[in-house]
């Protein structure tokens, strides 16, 4: 959320402009979501800190930053499994990316398409 | 990422079972993708807590827990913009959220029917 009376709130140049100005959270992420660009399925959330934007940018490829291994990594790095990026969207306040991308195999490391194989109801999950 | 050696990791239960284990943040928070039932389009991103989650299975309208304002608020609230959830899944982890909602109106308080209206070329963002 935004302050009008705040002159060092830089929500308006974020929300309007065209410069890319990230907001990284404390530990200095984005929320990445990633979703086939082809099938529009969603496949998967990661994070991403400046270097991993700018990997991704530069190779094509999808690289996140693992906050349990607190490393960059490629996505694909060891199952081959890439993400070929065609396009990098950015939300209102910037703190959130879209990447639409083709995925060389699975997305999830269990070797499902999306890592979102399951439905919740109540308590319970089921595979979707 | 998980360690096999580890007898107190739940991460093969979270990754396979059927019990609803979200794996909260330090904040308490999952990360929550919202993407449109009928066009498919990813709408917004968000963050919930367990009272969140709770709430949006109760009343079947998004809500999400903000970090700025520190408190619970339904989607829409203000704007009338609600989001109605068909279904909700869970990523292999658990730490992620994927809503799939038939949006009122706008998802993005800006207007925009997506929050990410905008797409990254080097350092600069133009309309999608």
């Amino acid at each position: 959320m935004t302050s009008d009376t705040d002159p060092f709130d830089n929500s308006a140049l974020r929300e309007k402009g065209s410069a890319f100005m990230p907001k990284f959270d404390a530990a200095g992420l984005v929320s990445a979501v990633v979703q086939d660009v082809a099938s529009g399925r969603v496949l998967m959330l990661a994070f991403m800190n400046r270097e991993a934007i700018a990997c991704t940018q530069e190779t094509g490829l999808a690289h996140f930053y693992s906050r349990s291994r607190q490393r960059l990594w490629q996505k694909g790095e060891s199952s081959g499994n890439v993400l070929r990026v065609k396009e990098i969207r950015v939300d209102c306040d910037q703190d959130a990316l879209l990447l639409l991308a083709e995925p060389a195999g699975p997305a999830c490391h269990t070797g499902a398409t999306s890592c979102f194989y399951r439905q919740l109801s109540g308590e319970s999950l089921s595979p979707v």
